[in-house]
This record gives C-alpha cells, sequence and structure tokens, in this order.
C-alpha cells in the first residue's frame, strides 16, 4: 500500500473532543473519526488493527472448539421479556419500534437469542458441550460515552456462550475459555492479568476478569508480586495481617473531646490508626447495620454486600441521622460495645488485641477493647479493600495495587437464562433439564485502545507486532532523487513478495513529516532510505519499540527486515 | 471439524415459513435460523459460507485499490437532513430517538457517512481518486420480508463509494469497479451477468446490474444470443424491426362495431398486432399524454418516464374517465389522427406502414395509417418493452429473456451526495469542487441465496466449490468398525495438514441418514469410508455437481481428494 493513496489523515494537534491518549492518538494517528458522540468510522489504519485482534481473537476461538455464528442485531422485546431483562436493563438498551409497531432493541448482548437458538435446536445432551461465538458490532445506549474507542455506544465485541449438561461440564468449558483468554492476549503482545472478578449473587470463583496493564486504567487490581494471584478490589482478600500475644488489659474508658475523625483520636491517643477499630454504620435495604474496621482500613462495599448476601445496590452508607437514629450517638463516637444493632467485625478486627473504639458516648472513647471480651459481633467477614502490602493469601507474597483496562470477562452463568427461557434437554433419564451456561466476552475495539494505553511514548502509538496495521513502513525521503526511490520500491515490492505488510511512504512531503507521521501511527519497523544511500549505500532499520537502529547495506536489508518482522511477531 | 460436535440442525421437511428453494435449503440444511422476520442467526455453515463470499469481494476490491473501512450502523438524522432523505427515504429507514432523544436511523445504506468523512478528511485533489468500502450489517425495515436471505431486514453487504476530481476519473473509478465485479462473480462459481440498468435522471449508461441466472429470479433481463449484451427491462433496448418498402395506401374508415381491445379488432379486420398501433393515455404529473405503440408491444414505464424526463413516479396510466376527458372519445378506439394531446410515438410506429388505428370515434377504426403524413407526433423515442426475439442493437444477434437474481450494483452517482452535503475540494485554480461520486453494493447473504437458486437439485444444494462452507465431507459409515474409522480419520488429518476444509461425519446416526444430510448440504465432494473399504480396501469419492463417483484405493486417496478440489476451485 502507497501512503499517498491511503486514507491516513494525521494531524498535528491533538483533537479538543479527546481525553485520555488513546483517544487523542487515535484520532492525531488517523485510525478513526467521530460521527456522533460515542460512535467512530474506523479508517484503513483503525481497521486493519482491528481486524488483526480479531483474527487472533477466532484462531483461539476455534481451537478451543467453539464455532463461529452471526445473530441478528436487532432483536425482538419478547425474548428479554422471558428472560425479565426488558424491564431490568437501563436505558443503554436501545429500545424502539419497528414499522410493524413491533418493541425491539439494538442488541447490547445476545444472552437471550442465543438461549433461543440453542433451545430450538438442541435436543440431546449428546449434542453437548457446545460454545457458540460471534464476532459483532454491539450497541449500548451510553449516557456518556467517552474516551474514544474505551467507552463507545457501537464497539466491536466477541461475545461466546457455552452450554453444558453439567456444572462440572461448565467448569471444563471455563476453563477452556481462560486458557484461551490467555493465548490471545499473550499473542496481541500485552501485558495482562487474569484477576478474580466478583460474581455477585452466583457466587462461586467462576469470574474472571482480563485486565490490559496500564497507568492509565480506570480499574484498580491487587497482584501479588510472587505468584499469579491477581484480584480487581471487588474482590481481592489476603492474609490476616494482625496478631499479638500481648495479655488483654482492662477497658480504660477516656475523653476525647471533639475528636471524631481517626486521626485526630488516634494522635490524641498517641496510637496507630492499626491499633483503632471504627465503627460504620450502613443502611441494608433501610435497615442500619454496624461495620467494624481497623482504623487504617477501607470498606469494599461489594465485599460486604457478599458477607450480608445482598447486592451491592442495596447498601449505602448511613447519613448522620440515620447514625443518630440507629445508634442514639452522633457518628466520631461510635464503638460496638453494647450497640444494640446488627454487626459485621471485619476478619482483621478479630485478630486485634487491646484496641482502641468510640465509647457511643459523644467525646469518650475507649482503650483496650477486645471482641468476644467485651462485645460479640453477629458476623465477622472480609469485608475490606486490600492494600498495597498486604500479603498474599496463597504464597504470602506481596500485594501491589495496579491499574488495569477491563478488555475481556468470563463468567459461569448457570441455569439463570435457560432457566427462564425454558431451554431444557433430556438428561439421560429422560428429565428434562436446563443448560448450564457460561459467557465469554472480549472487547475487540476496547483490546486496540487498552494496547495504545499501554504502549504509546510522546511522540505516538507503539503497536506491539501482532496487532499493528502493518509491520514495515518505509520512508522515501527524497522523490526526485531516482535512485532513492527506486531502491525504496525494490524493498518495497520485494517485501509484499515475501508476504510482509508493508506502506511506502511515497508522499510528496518533507522529511520532517514522514518521521513524525511514523513515529504516530506506530509501525513497528521503519526503514529509511534517504541521503545515506545515495551517499553509500546504507538503508536504516529503526524499531519503534526500542528506539534501536541498525544500519544496513541495500543488497542485506529485506533479509534483516524479514528477521526484525519474524523475531517480533513470535512474542 | 467433527459433525458430531458442529451445530448443524438438518431439518427432513421443508420448513412451512419457506416460499422460495433458497430459503427452504438454507433452512432445511441447519445454515441459518429465524429470530423474527427478516432476520436470521447464521449457524456454523451459514457463515462460514458467508465468509467465503466475504473474502472474495474483499480480495478483489482491495485488488481493485479500494480501502476497507467501517462506518458505524446508527446514524443521526442531521446528515439525512442534509441530504434531503430524512423525508424522501420511505419506511424501509427505521428511524428511532436515542436516549438524549436525538433523531437517528439504522443505515440501510451510506452515503450521507461516507460523503461525511470525504468532506472532513480529504483537502486536495492529490488525494484523488478515493475508493472506500466496508462489509457490514446492513437494515432496512422491509415491509413484507420474504424469501429467507433475499430480501430480509438485515442483511450483510459490502458497499463501497468512489470520490473523484473530474467526471472522466469517475469513468475511471466505475470501470475499474466493472472489471471488479465481473473478477468476483467469476471467483464465486457463478453464472451471471452484468446487465445495462436503468439510472433515472442522472442519463448515461452509468448504472450496470449484476444478475446471477437462475429460472426462479425476479428479475427478467434480455440478454444476446450472440453477443455480451444484456440490459434489464428497464433499460434494454433493440433494433427497430418494422421496415417496408410498401407505398402508403389511402386511408380508409371502417365500423369495428364493439371491437375495443387489439385481438379482436385484428381478428375483425384480418390484420397481425404488428400492423396495428395502439393509442394509450398516460397521465404525466396530471397531464394527459398519448403513447403509440405497435399492437403487440408493451410499454416500459421506465423508459416512457426517461423519453418524458421525469422520473418514473410521476407516470401512470390514466383511468377511463380520464381518457374520456382527454379525448372527447371512449378508450378501445383512440387513434392519432387529428388528437389534440401531446403524442409520444415508440420508433418502431415510426417504421411502420399502412397500419391500422382507432378513428377517435366509437365503434370505428382507420386503416392504411402513415406516420408523417397523416399525423406527427410531438415526439418519437423508445418506450417499448423488448420481447424475445427482437435483434440486438450491437451485433445484429437475437434476445432471449430470462430470469435473473440482481446481487451487485454499480452506479456513478455524480455530485448528487457531495453537492447537497457540500463535499468539496479545492481545483487546481482553487476554487472548491464537488467530488464526482460513484457507489457499488454487493448484497453478500444475497450471493449465497442466488447461488444456491442457480444450484441445487431435489437432494439438496450443490455448492460451488469456491464459497461452499468446506470442500470435503468424509462419511465414516459404520462408528463401530475400528477399521473404518480409523481410515476415516486417517484420511480426515491428512487432508487437515494439507490446508483441505474438510467436515468428518463422525455421528452415531445409519448410513441412509448421513448420505442424505452430505446431498443436502451441498459439500462439493463426499468421501466415504465404508464397506467398500473393509472388503477391498477402496474409498469412493463423488462429485456433489455432476453426481461423477470415482474409487480409489485407501493409499492414493488423499492425493485424489487434493487434486479434485484444486480443480473445482479454478474454475
Amino acid at each position: 500500500m502507497r501512503f499517498s493513496q491511503l486514507l491516513i489523515p494525521t494531524l498535528k494537534e491533538d483533537p479538543a473532543e479527546a481525553e485520555v491518549i488513546s483517544h487523542k492518538l487515535l484520532l492525531r494517528a488517523g485510525f478513526i473519526r467521530k460521527l456522533t458522540s460515542g460512535t467512530y468510522t474506523y479508517l484503513p489504519l483503525g481497521l486493519a488493527t482491528i481486524r488483526k485482534v480479531e483474527n487472533i481473537v477466532r484462531e483461539e476461538m476455534n481451537r478451543a472448539g467453539a464455532q463461529e455464528i452471526l445473530m441478528p442485531m436487532v432483536q425482538p422485546a419478547s425474548l428479554w421479556e422471558e428472560s425479565g431483562r426488558w424491564q431490568e436493563y437501563g436505558k443503554e438498551l436501545l429500545r424502539f419500534k419497528d414499522r410493524n409497531q413491533r418493541d425491539s432493541c439494538l442488541g447490547p448482548t445476545h444472552e437471550e437469542v442465543i438461549t433461543d437458538v440453542v433451545r430450538t435446536n438442541v435436543h440431546s445432551y449428546k449434542q453437548l458441550p457446545l460454545n457458540l461465538y460471534q464476532i459483532q458490532t454491539k450497541y449500548r445506549d451510553e449516557a456518556r460515552p467517552r474516551f474514544g474507542l474505551m467507552r463507545g455506544r457501537e464497539f466491536i465485541m466477541k461475545d461466546a456462550y457455552s452450554f453444558d449438561a453439567t456444572d462440572k461440564g461448565a467448569e471444563e468449558s471455563y476453563h477452556r475459555m481462560d486458557l484461551a483468554y490467555h493465548r490471545i492476549f499473550e499473542r496481541c503482545g500485552l501485558r495482562f492479568r487474569a484477576v478474580e472478578a466478583d460474581s455477585g449473587a452466583i457466587g462461586g470463583s467462576f469470574s474472571h476478569e482480563f485486565m490490559v496493564l496500564a497507568d492509565t486504567g480506570e480499574d484498580t487490581i491487587a497482584i501479588c508480586n510472587n505468584c499469579q494471584y491477581a484480584a480487581n478490589m471487588e474482590k481481592a482478600s489476603c492474609v490476616v495481617a494482625s496478631s499479638s500475644d500481648a495479655a488483654p488489659l482492662e477497658l480504660e474508658r477516656i475523653e476525647t473531646p471533639g475528636k471524631r475523625k481517626v486521626n485526630a483520636v488516634c494522635e490524641f491517643l498517641d496510637i496507630t490508626p492499626a491499633q483503632l477499630v471504627k465503627t460504620l454504620i450502613y443502611m441494608v435495604k433501610d435497615e442500619p447495620v454496624a461495620v467494624l474496621l481497623r482504623g487504617d482500613h477501607e470498606v469494599e462495599e461489594v465485599k460486604l454486600a457478599n458477607v450480608l448476601g445482598v447486592s451491592d445496590e442495596d447498601i449505602r452508607m448511613a447519613d448522620d441521622k440515620e447514625v443518630f437514629d440507629a445508634t442514639g450517638t452522633p457518628s466520631g463516637y461510635l464503638g460496638p460495645i453494647g450497640l444494640a444493632i446488627k454487626t459485621i467485625a471485619d476478619l482483621e478486627v478479630e485478630a486485634m488485641v487491646n484496641f482502641a473504639v468510640g465509647a457511643n458516648e459523644k467525646n469518650f472513647h475507649v482503650l483496650n477493647c477486645n471482641m468476644g471480651r467485651d462485645f460479640s459481633p453477629s458476623q465477622t467477614g472480609d469485608v475490606r479493600k486490600v492494600t498495597a502490602g498486604d500479603k498474599c493469601k496463597l504464597c504470602g507474597g506481596t500485594l501491589e495495587l495496579t491499574k488495569g483496562i477491563e478488555v475481556g470477562h468470563i463468567f459461569k452463568l448457570g441455569t439463570k437464562y435457560s432457566t427462564a427461557l425454558q431451554a431444557t434437554f433430556p438428561d439421560d433419564h429422560s428429565h428434562e433439564t436446563p443448560f448450564v451456561m457460561g459467557c465469554y466476552g472480549i472487547g475487540v475495539s476496547r483490546v486496540v485502545a487498552a494496547a495504545i494505553e499501554q504502549n504509546h511514548d510522546k511522540d505516538g502509538i507503539i503497536f506491539p507486532a501482532p496487532i499493528a496495521p502493518v509491520q514495515v513502513l518505509i520512508l522515501n525521503l527524497d522523490l526526485k532523487d531516482e535512485g532513492i526511490t527506486s531502491a525504496a520500491q525494490t524493498i518495497y515490492k520485494k517485501l509484499q513478495e515475501k508476504g510482509i505488510e508493508v506502506i511506502l511512504d511515497d508522499r510528496d512531503e518533507r522529511p520532517g513529516v514522514k518521521f513524525k507521521d511514523a513515529d504516530l501511527i506506530g509501525i513497528p519497523f521503519r526503514v529509511t532510505v534517504g541521503k545515506s544511500f545515495s551517499k553509500d549505500g546504507i538503508i536504516e532499520i529503526r524499531s519503534r519499540a526500542d528506539g534501536n537502529v541498525s544500519t544496513i547495506t541495500f543488497d542485506d536489508c529485506v533479509e534483516e527486515i524479514i528477521k526484525n518482522v519474524q523475531n517480533s511477531m513470535n512474542l
């Protein structure tokens, strides 16, 4: 392909509409253009990198035994009514009526449709397991589409759905997808972690998110510095840290005038926050519940909701009035001793000795409190956010907090949809049994954005070779020089003959423009044919990833370029 | 791929919902399943054949210098208001409001969006010519979706748009697409014709439809039995047939009591319909116009509209009252002599001598009428439908009428959209000039349906090899026979290693079921491993296209299969 003929409208300046790096660079490099808020046209280079990701996804899904299909994008309301989601799903579900006034929607996901396909076409356990996937443009009518391809309204997604006869089978299907996802993101050349994710009401550990690691990520994840353990904050747990052989001391009531915040109380009492237990009041479906937590820890509300057995939408912090109504004490002086409402103690509190707590009386705290002796919580559980430095529960290593961008999610669904849609098969005793399902998503267009968030510098994109639009960019630095032009063309043709994807920059532009654009669009290898060639017959090969430059004679350069490309693809 | 693990839900009976062959067979062969009226899920084999067509289209578009992009499917009303089509386009355009009450639609076509992309990103004639295409699911809210993939609401389409600086450039772009389309349908293995199509108000010969020839086609096309000339009925023309050296005779008024229809008049007068000229009244934007036509010919209304310089939506046959109001004569006795309204004579009439016409008086006709001597029409022109047996205007060969299915359309748009959307570039004198556009569509999913309409027999589909889901289907006729099973597996693996696409039918089913399904799904080569193998070591290879069977030893069969496949792909 010749740069002069390709639509690559690069921009010199950051466009005002873009907030995050990947959005800025995708616009500046001429990969995408906005049509409306959250919808983009993929221009030739943008689509080329999308296709690279798609092909890796397709190959690995096929290798894992999944079968590609394609479902309609417009879906009938009737199926969503069967699953109950026509009502439940928020405004992200774009609903409309067709010309015959039939309620319809644009598919943001396809659990209902695939369950309908399977219930009408699979009638025997012999046809199981079955894993069906599609790569398709999805639509979610986001309230605030933003960040370019990171959170658009239209986006390209791979969604897969597995159907098994048994729970055990479903776990095996899940495991196959877990392996396939690892291969996919490895082949994309991305640094990523599969993190345990909260699976909400369904429970179990059967949900993992695949996170591309990037400082600019929206999500915080905990990873062990020693083993493979990784989890998002909603799921991460660690070894209980506190432990002491100290003998319990006697309770001591002490005046703490006006000291309500943890830090103020600790300073006044000359103790560390790790020696204090704070008492927080949550409203759980309108019932007040006290949560006890070490002074320097914070509640992870999803974990708290799971301990309480409710949805995280059912809990919230109480306001001051609710705190006073529930306890008779102003917030800041609450403590577990004699507290009459339901109380949840974090596991860490159980292991603490002689800690400070509020006295349930304005301007007073109590020292040397001990759980079991002085109070008994209704329940104990792991309800806190892990922090950097906590110990890994698997290996005792140290947890670090890092940022990630979710690009994939695998999920054991169980029988939620198959039961709702009456998707059953006769088991070997002819009992109608619901399929056990799993669902597995990859945000294909998001992978491209995440790759750029992870791999860029001040000059532009640094594509991992396997998902770069092409591998090589040849710069002809002087179109008027016949020798240079002929050499550039020869290299271009030879690389094409060898099956290497290559663009020849044959534009009538200054060298500076070509160098700048080359850095911006992030092609892995830049091959320069310029003055060094006229003078000494030398070609320059530069790796975008590490900036390394090698100079080589014209005769040897094609072989050298091919070697570089091949090395870069076998990451 | 193993049949036992693939979702190929074949059906024994024709489904009630299907009317046409391709629809029946696509359902029966387990290629598609209906979700709602006019929307289908492509199951694994259905998607596989779609992808084959897509890949051929993509390769040939790229070879022709077009660049693949992808535009959003949801489009803003604002662009359609700029082009005027927000009002003009019928109910096929599915309009809705998004969550922010912005008027939007699901794209049935992308002229507006692509013109917007180009006007904002192309600023110099040096960037031209430009041809951008996408392969995408389109949506048209058809009033009566029917015939499966032939006329659905959702369908997969390749749409391309070219942009040129000049009319001449646009013609070259058009020509490149014409060549690419020929290559595409040839490579798909289809019998087709590129037919001249009416290009309406824009004029010129710059519109061709690509028709797959099939007896079940909806469209009638005229093709020459001697040369490449082909046209759809709206465009087809032929040599003027009538010609006579006979001397004009005197007019003769003759009573024809109650004879109004051509056949009745001719029988009564003992002449052939070719010796009579009928006078038809059309309402053209509420103005009556008489059309003169040889008795055995019919008006082609699109051609008539073009001669009149109006849209075919602006003309219709007058009713009896309108005829009488316009002429003072009841229909059936009209004639050109002394007729006071605008009159259009078909070219054929001009060449006739001594013909019969109505006398403009009830129950009377006139013999020996001659144009020029007895009347002068306001205008002459080619306004009739061609008929089988007419002579080709290019070579004098004989025209035949045949049926076709439109699968592609190329169209020189001119500046209709670029002018409306103010998509301009500075020409070499810095004058802002609108781009000259062309658009080029292929109904990818329709190609599959048309291929089946053209290629099937009573047992099922007969896929042209290049677009078959896979090339080879191996039948293991006895799973319990270790020799047969091992031989079938060996052939399967060896073919896979050689890059041949193959399905192994390893289902626990009777041979009859496997043979029936093999015929139904239409894989080009069926390889049978059964009793002949156990007894004599013989493998059977059967071509679905011609039913030819060859028997061959196990040792030689892989090579033989590969040879067959390769031959079938080089059509």
